[in-house]
Order: structure tokens, then C-alpha cells, then sequence
């Protein structure tokens, strides 16, 4: 949570509601053979009226300079100190498929891979092995037995897979077997903590059983790479910590398990925003805040597709209509990170946001990323959202006499 | 202090003299019926034209979206960290109306209340008794005596009082008797930390002992409520810290209270903006640093009066003439906090702020929230204010080599 030892003390309760919609990969830069941001470019009617009835700023998720995952995106955006409360690659995807993880489990990320006869890597995502296959992988791996713990491996998507390990004195501070190169080996895996080397020896045995028993099959796969081990982090609930009934709505593994570990209750099975904004309705008088999340602009920014992302811009300014007539207290549309198709992945720039309440203060006519800088609310950390979005939704009162 | 362990390096004297003027919740935001903000609408000729002259930018006092109360407010604009150093409502109001409290003895600010035949509260200002009357009553509470400590209780206005407790074993970490409530018991005062059980009883002593000699009296209250039990705090020194010759010039108690507390000399009993004007022409030349405090602009935007803030604030710059005529090196316009009229309270937005020297900097030719935004400092943090003023008055040195 923000490093503000008064916050307990200044929130309170009130009947209002909030819809917080975040557009992953929301911010991008200027195409300089356009001369525009994909957001300036966009026609954004609704976004733009919004603008002209609420307070508006940029957000700096990290640092400035700092381009973050997923992870630290939204964390800051939910008012946690994104690096006080990193969040492991292995506990964020598990979650994110509803894997059980103890307080003292291990949880890694996994890749099914092909090896050369010499051992060496030849395809990290095994020829992009589709989950029909994988999940008979998979089942393969949960036979695998290692002594003193429990293995407990999960599908993702496709080659991608999650592994938790259960049993006493476990630590992640090990290092990955996932060196991201091929024409290499498996690099083995070593303790980095004193109190480590029981799990890398796990992690090394389990790897080595696993090469085994993928190579007697004919199945696309004969080894396994693993990164991103992690344990669940002791972090502040956003319920207790802001008197919120939170829900999320969400369509992809990460952000769900994002949302229910720091305590918000996930809505429904939603596959796309339209859906995502079907379950917002029905589930709209039991929550007083939902996270509603917008994928599709990050996934074009990532595939460096311009005019893609300006479509998936136009079309989430369509969508916005159906919740903008559900009237909640506060709207606030902001973004995890900023997604440029010029740099084609995430990338350090601001990300602008706007909260619309009856308190919006506006000073800009349009949503893009120069507009915003010149909002009522200017610059400010990501992990600062939080607090003016409950100044606007009068639930936080005065601190100090 | 800000947190900057090398400003006592840095700090250099000079022969330059410093007015900062403090607009007490002299920030607003747009009236949507009006389509401007206070100062946006306000004719300000004398502040417009400083403008044009000065460094100007936003202070946010404590963090985006917290609404600080009159203590955090000014703590920042005199550099203090906010949070750090909160002082407490008992302390405050005590040293505004001249109180004596020692650094190990405890304040709380009291009302009279009216409590019904059962005991419960029936009005928690006893129907807003006026000074007459509660002078009376101030007068029983100090004849109540209390093993172990003296206690010495000062009226304020109306049925405000201040009670500050002085003995050996006192700790302010007790609870509150004001339940902020009606309708309900006055509450036991019981011990939050360890050590404070003795000053828990003596409060509940005092309490009863208060009950029974106010209801033999037909002084229109018969029962007392505290909160803000504080001590007060181990603070560096204002004019150590800065080398300066400080004083403070204010109506109200707070104000005078916030300046004594950091080492400032209150000067004059000046009742009114004009008369402190002339108490900073009659000592202008004894001190190299004033603190002149403007309230109605605060009282006008807590009693939601729109038209009302924008005719103190025009009232303000006319007077301003009076102090730009004295030509200090340094004059700056600054606010505590901001209190728009649309929300009748204090407010999170961040306050304009100007600082007129041979340094200003200028960028913009009207002084509102809009125009500060886009002054030639930017947003800043309140507590950055002084090294910004100190600047200005060629009173900081180079850091580092």
C-alpha cells in the first residue's frame, strides 16, 4: 500500500460507486512517420466528453524512465508501492488459473522446449505446442515424484505451463532454468539465498525427470524451462485498506489472479470486453468498486500495429457508452503502462487517466497523452491514483487538525 | 524538516527580507455552474500583474487526492514534512490562545456539551453556548483537582476550550471522549499504548468530577468532550534551520499557535488583514522573514459561498498593494491548502502559489489554479516551497562539489 501510515485513519466509508477501467497498454508515443499517438489519432467521441467533465492527469507506474510489467502496472494502480510489492511471474500466472498457492509454496512459470540430441536448447516454446497437447504433457509431469515436496503442475495456454511446489522449507531466492537463448543447455539451477539450496535441488531433479519422461513420448516436447519462481507476498488487502466491496472483471489469467490476491472478489468467465461489461452489469449493485480491465490496445501496441491500436482504441471508446450509462459516482479510465506500436512493447511513457465524478475538474477537451499532461491532476506516481480516486468519491476525509 | 539531510550546508544568510503571505485555503476548483474557479473569476489586478513577474507553479500539500487540515497545511509550506511531524488538535489550539504546555505535558481540545437525564449526549456544543457563558464554566473546571497532576483548562471561543494536563508519567496516546456523535454515552477514555493508563484515569476523573460541578450550574452545559490529546513534538527550529529572523503575523489562534511551536515570534494582536499589514509596517524592519496570515478566503469557501471567496480574494489583492509597496526581495503568495466553495470544505486539489523576486521566472500572466499549473515551477510538493523561497532569496549555497 502507499507508504501513508495515515490512510486507515482518513478513509471512510460512503455510498458511492466506482468503476475503474483500465485499458492495458493504454499510453503510446508519437509515430513519427504520423506525427500522431495512437490515442490523438483515434476518434474517441465519448472519451473526449468525458474529458470535458472530469479531472485528468498522467501516471508514472514506476519510475520515470522505468518500463514495467504487468505486474507493477497494476499494483500501482490499485495503490501499492510496485516495488515494495513485486509480484513473482510464477504466483502471478498461478493465480491467474486458479492454482492453489500456499504461503510457503514455490511457484514457477514454464515452458515446454525441444532439445537437440546434444542437449542443447532448439525451440523454447516447443514449435508453439497447442494445449491439446500440452495438457497430456502435463498430466505427464504431475506423475513425477521428488522427495520431501509436492508437485503440482498446471496448463496455461498452449506451450506455457505453471509449476507449485508444496513442503517445508522452501524459498524462491533460486535462480532460472530458462536461460531465454537457444543453441545453449538447460542451465542448472542454484541457490542464490543460503536457504535455498533444498529448492534448487528439487528444481534440478524435477527438471531432469521431466527430460526423461518427455523424451519416451511423441508428443512435440522433451524438456522444460522454468523462471519467474516466487513466493505469495504478505500484501495489505485492498478491501480492508480502502473499505471497498472490489470486484474484478477480467478475460486473461494474469490480471484476475492480480486482482484476487490482493483480495477482490473475480466476476464471472468473461472471454472479451463486451462480456467483461455484461457481467459489470449484472453484478452492478453488489460491489461499490469494480476493476474493469480492456486488453485488446496493449496486444496491438505489442505487435507494433498502429493503426491496429487506434482501432482497439475506437472500439473500447465505443464499449465505454454501455457503462458510462450505468451512471457509476466515479469512472476513472486509466492504464497499467503505456504500450507504444513505435517501440512495439511496454514502454516507460506516462500513462493519462481521468476520473469523472461530480468533483471532475477539467481543463483539456481531448484524451491523449499531451492533453492529459496538462489535466487539473497533471503528473503523478501510479500508486498516487488510488487516493484521488477516493478524494472523488468522498471517501477519504480530512487529515490533521 | 523536508528530508534533505544537507540543508544545513546549504542554508547561507543574506541581507535579503522574505514575506510569504498565506491565503488560507486560497485554492478552489470550477463552480460547474460558473464554469471558472474563485480566482478565475475574482478580478485580481495586483496578483495578475505580480504574476507576470515571479516563479509560479501548484503545491500539493500533503499527496494527491488528501484534503489536509489547517496544522499539515501550513507544517508543509514551512518545510516541514507533513506526516512526520502532524501535530495534534490539543497542542495546536492550546498554543493559539497562549497556552503553556510543556514538552511532557498532554492538550486536548474540549466542548461543553448538554447530555440528557439518561446520560447520553444531546448536543455536542451545547447549543453553541457563546464566550460569556463558557468563561464561567472554564472558570468551575479549573477548581476540579485531580491527584498527581495540575490541570489548567483556557476557553477559546464559545463552547470551545482547551484542557492542558501537567505532571510527571503523562503520555497523550489515550482515546477520545468526543464521540462525534449524539444520542450516545459520553465514552470511558481508555490507554492505547502501555504507558498511558494513568493519564486514561486522570482524563476519566477529571470527566466525572467535570459532569457533577456543571450540573449544579444553570450556565446552559452540564458535561465535557476531548479529542486530540497530543503532546507536543520534539520540532527543529524554523529560524535555525532557514538562519532567519522569523515572525508571524495572524488573527487566529491556530496560525499563531503552528509559528510559535517552530520557533517563529508572534507579533501584535492584530484582528483583521489591514491591521496585520500594519503590524508588518511597524516591525518591517526587525525581522528578515514574515509570515502574514489571510483567512477569509478559507471561511468563505467552508461556507460555500462562491461569489463570497471571489470578493475576499479581490479584497485580498487590494490590500496586497499595501505589502508590494514595502518592496520585500522576496514576496510570495502562497495557500495552505485549498477550500473550494463547490465543496464548502478543505480540498485535495493543489494550491497556486507565486514567489515574486529578482529571480521570478515567468511564464503565465493570471494567477489561478490553471495558470500556476503551467508556471515556470511546475507542481511541487508544499514542503519544497522553502527551498524554492530560500532560493529566491539568495539564501542557498551550492550542494556538493
Amino acid at each position: 500500500m502507499i507508504d501513508f501510515e495515515y490512510l486507515p485513519e482518513v478513509v471512510q466509508s460512503s455510498s458511492t460507486k466506482i468503476v475503474m477501467v483500465v485499458v492495458d497498454g493504454l499510453g503510446g508515443m508519437k509515430d513519427p512517420s504520423v506525427g500522431k499517438t495512437e490515442l490523438q489519432m483515434a476518434n474517441l467521441p465519448n472519451l473526449d466528453l468525458l474529458t470535458t467533465q472530469s479531472s485528468c492527469g498522467v501516471s508514472v507506474p514506476v519510475l520515470p524512465g522505468i518500463t514495467p510489467g504487468s505486474g507493477p502496472g497494476h499494483m500501482a494502480l490499485f495503490g501499492y508501492d510496485p516495488v515494495k510489492y513485486l509480484l513473482g511471474r510464477g504466483v502471478l500466472e498461478g493465480f491467474g488459473i486458479g492454482a492453489e498457492i500456499g504461503t510457503n509454496d514455490v511457484a514457477a512459470r514454464g515452458n515446454f522446449c525441444t532439445l537437440k540430441d546434444d542437449g542443447n536448447i532448439l525451440d523454447r516454446r516447443a514449435n508453439r505446442i497447442v494445449s491439446n497437447q500440452s495438457v497430456e504433457l502435463v498430466d505427464l509431469l504431475n506423475d513425477i515424484q521428488v522427495d520431501g515436496v509436492n508437485i503440482n503442475v498446471l496448463p496455461v495456454i498452449d506451450y506455457r505451463f505453471v509449476l507449485v511446489i508444496n513442503g517445508p522449507g522452501l524459498s524462491p531466492k533460486i535462480s532460472e532454468t530458462d536461460p531465454q537463448l537457444i543453441g545453449v543447455p538447460i542451465p542448472k539451477c542454484f541457490a542464490k539465498d543460503e536457504g535455498a539450496s533444498f529448492t534448487a535441488s528439487v528444481v534440478n531433479e524435477f527438471t531432469d525427470k521431466a527430460k526423461k519422461l518427455l523424451q519416451k513420448t511423441n508428443l512435440g516436447a522433451n524438456g522444460i524451462l522454468l523462471r519467474g519462481f516466487s513466493g505469495v507476498p504478505n500484501l495489505p488487502n485492498f478491501c480492508d485498506s480502502y473499505r471497498l466491496n472490489a470486484a474484478a472483471i477480467a478475460s486473461y489469467p494474469m490480471y484476475k489472479g492480480i486482482a484476487e490476491l490482493i483480495g477482490m472478489k473475480n466476476l464471472g468467465t468473461p472471454s472479451n470486453f463486451k462480456e467483461e461489461i455484461a457481467v459489470l452489469k449484472a453484478n452492478y449493485d453488489s460491489h461499490d468498486f469494480f476493476f474493469v480491465h480492456y486488453k485488446p490496445a496493449d496486444s496491438a501496441g505489442e505487435d507494433g500495429n498502429f493503426l491496429q491500436k487506434v482501432a482497439s482504441l475506437e472500439e473500447f471508446d465505443e464499449s465505454l457508452k454501455e457503462i458510462i450509462k450505468m451512471s457509476p459516482d466515479v469512472l476513472v479510465v486509466c492504464g497499467d503502462h503505456s504500450t507504444p506500436s513505435y517501440i512495439n512493447s511496454h514502454s516507460w511513457h506516462a500513462v493519462p487517466f481521468l476520473i469523472n465524478s461530480k468533483y471532475g475538474d477539467a481543463y483539456i477537451d481531448a484524451f491523449d497523452e499531451l492533453s492529459c499532461l496538462k489535466g487539473s491532476l497533471g503528473r503523478i506516481k501510479g500508486e498516487e491514483l488510488m487516493l484521488l480516486v477516493m478524494a472523488h468519491a468522498d471517501k477519504l476525509t480530512k487529515f490533521g487538525p
